[in-house]
Formats: structure tokens, sequence, C-alpha cells
């Protein structure tokens, strides 16, 4: 059974504010959960309505009905499971060919489903500004299946770190060179921006490489893409070529 | 000032069965509301908290409070304004080059994502099986940022409708030809597949061709790309090569 301290320490975690001060955060539902225990994060108490888990130590492992996993989770829908694990240490940013540089990207949605890209093509560094969604926001667990153990993100000072960092950097505008008919090199940093803004006018100037990717409408009235599906087709095009 | 009888309509068209009863559906937010002006959609009211389009007719526009906004809004964070729209006639399947089918896609931020795409590659006709999310569900009218206008879209029999079009049918697997190094044709039908199982076994009958989209994660534990990524590369794979 869930204590009422519990409750009250999980519903906490779906702020930010609180997974800091804790250095906790949750995860939701079966594959999710299994990916991480797998992984290096260590378990603080898994809440779960099946006899599932059965590798999970007895202590830790916290039978709960569906109408208390519905007061804890997230989800509208609530999955079985909920885990709520360490917060692990920030690792030093991995000397990866490819860097995926985040300019401030705020959707949850977007910065998991962006995580799980850079899994599936094997970027193994993502740097985010500060301003950037917390990877531990639940909707991005969620939205990562996973990829949250196999892709190391840092909270950096964008602007210094890519000045100090002496690589190619790219960036997609709506005027800027065909990515297709582009020769992209196998290192570099790849900056995608914010949702509304695009790349930020102070970003804009460390990029050494315009790229665009062209749009095939008809009527040409579509403003931009999505900023997931954006990084999908840049990740696509320079692991093409690589 | 909206009425009680107007509260208790917009809420019910949040579900799919109101709104079908209705032949009514709902979009918020500026851009989107105004992309739909300028298209077709008729108009039946259009709540706001500001002073602005001023062109709309004055019977038809209502002056909101936020407060009144946040009871009938579909978003977490309302925006300033909400329109209700007359849900229009299907037209009839446009004789495209490409034709986007889509087997079963639940999540209403995939569809309405994948419509932006469709919008940006021109790719001007996207079939659904029946069993795919409406496309009025006001997080598909939200997540398509206005492109609902420019693309067209049929609920359909998809194994039928496949069947005798007659036409190259393409498909994404874990195994199939590389994407990358594969001729790809200026028309034929692409098959996206469900979030959680993919290409239906019924559907999958119907390919001709089967494509894959290496995989480049040294780890290779990534099971599968979000649907609406999937879709953008091979978007872009065959726009490149058209």
């Amino acid at each position: 059974m869930i204590s009422k301290n519990q409750i009250k320490l999980i519903t906490g975690l779906h702020q930010k504010k609180q997974r800091f001060a804790n250095q906790l955060f949750f995860a939701e539902g079966i594959k999710v959960i299994q990916e991480l225990l797998q992984s290096n994060f260590e378990l603080e108490y898994l809440f779960t309505t099946q006899n599932d888990f059965e590798k999970v130590e007895f202590s830790k492992r916290i039978s709960i009905t569906e109408q208390e996993l519905k007061k804890i989770s997230a989800l509208s829908t609530p999955n079985t499971c909920l885990a709520v694990f360490k917060i692990p240490a920030e690792k030093k940013i991995i000397d990866s060919d490819l860097i995926l540089a985040l300019d401030d990207i705020r959707d949850p949605g977007n910065l998991g489903t962006i995580l799980r890209l850079c899994d599936w093509f094997g970027i193994q560094q993502i740097i985010c500004s500060k301003e950037t969604v917390d990877i531990y926001n639940p909707k991005v667990v969620q939205a990562t299946m996973g990829s949250i153990a196999r892709v190391n993100v840092n909270y950096v000072d964008l602007k210094s770190f890519i000045t100090n960092a002496k690589l190619p950097v790219f960036g997609t505008f709506m005027n800027g060179e065909n990515i297709y008919q582009s020769a992209l090199p196998q290192n570099g940093i790849i900056i995608m921006g914010n949702e509304a803004n695009g790349i930020s006018a102070e970003i804009e100037k460390t990029v050494t490489s315009r790229l665009t990717i062209p749009r095939f409408g008809k009527l040409q009235k579509t403003e931009s893409l999505n900023v997931a599906t954006a990084t999908a087709i840049v990740l696509s095009e320079f692991k093409r070529k690589s």
C-alpha cells in the first residue's frame, strides 16, 4: 500500500522544483521502467497494480490499486506501474562525432521524441540551453520510450559551449543551402531551435553552415515543420551521408 | 457573453460522438483560426478575450472572459480565442501522385503532425483506416497548425482502397530495402502503421515494396521511431528523389 507521504512526494515530482529538491524523478509503464532498471538508474520505489517485476527487491516493490495509481500518475490513462528513480549525477559531455544542441525546446513531447531519434541515429550527446524543458519532466521521460538511458544530456550555456567547441556548426533556416544537396561532415554541432521562434539571434551568430529543408507544398503556406520532425529529417540526412 | 447552452455545446464537442451529431468542431488560437477562416470552413461562433477578428461578422463574434474560455478550452493553458466551425462535407479523394495511408494512428498529436508534414511535402491526400483518430479531434486540429485546411483526409476501408488503387504500395518495416538506397517512384501509396503495433497483418499483405529506415545507434536497443518522425524521414526520402 502506498503511504500518504509517498503520494505527496510523487505528486510533488510532477514539478521541476520538487524533482530538483528531492533529486528524484518518476517513470511510468513496463517498457520504460525496465529500460531504466537495466541501465544504471537507482530505483527508490516501484508501484505496481500487477504481480510483476519479481526481480525488484521486495522492500522497494509496493502493491497499489488502480485508484491510487491514478492519484500519482501523470498520464490521463495510467499504465499499471510507476517507478521513482534517483536523478543520476550529470555525466561529462561525451566527445561524440555529432552533437545535437537544443536552443530552448519547451515542449516535453518534442524533447522526448528528439532523444528517441538521437538513440536511433547513434547521436550520443545532446546539449540543451538552460531554458530547455527538464529531461526528467514525466512527459519527456514517457516520450523517450527508454532512450533516456542511452543518450547523454547536459544543460549548458549554449553560446559559450558552441563558441569554445571550435567545430562546424549547422542550423536550419528558411533560407540556407538545400540540405539534400549539401555535403555534410561526420562531426559537428547541429542546432535545433525553439518551437515558436526558431534559433535565437544570439545562437544564430555561431552558425557556420546555414541549411534549409526544401518545401514541396504548392501553396507554400506552411510556416514550418514541427521541431521533432525537422530534427528527424536533418539527422537522417547527416547519417545517410556519413 | 457566452450562454450556458454554448458552453454545453462546446464541451460536448470535445467528444467525437457530439462532433458527429452536431457536425461541428472547434479550433483554438489566432493562427489556426485565421487559416480556417481564410479557407472554406464555415464559422459558427468565434469566442475571443480580445478586441480582434474585426472582419468576422458581429453576430458570430462573442466576447468572453478568460475564466469562461478556460471552461470550454481543450488546452491546459488556453489561448485567447476559440472558434466553432461546421464540419465540411467529405471531399472526393484527390488523384495525388503520392497518397499517405494511415493504418490506425491513435495519437491526435501524431495525426496533426503528419498532416503538417504532408502540407510541407506537397502530399495532398491522406487516407485513414476507420480506426484512425478523428481529424476533428481538438488536439489534431491544434497540432496541424492550420494544415487541416490544405490536405484532404478521407476515412476509408483501407484494404479495399489499396487493393483497388493498383498503385505501388510502400511500407516501412524492421526488415526491408534500405530506404536511402532505394529508387523511389513519384507516385504510389505510402503506408504508416499504428504507434504500438505498426502496420497490421492484413494491410501488410498489400505492400509491394518493403522499406527500412536504417538504425545507426551502437546499442541497437531502440525499438522504433515515433510514427510522425518516421513519416518525416520517409516523405523526405520520396521527395528528395522526385
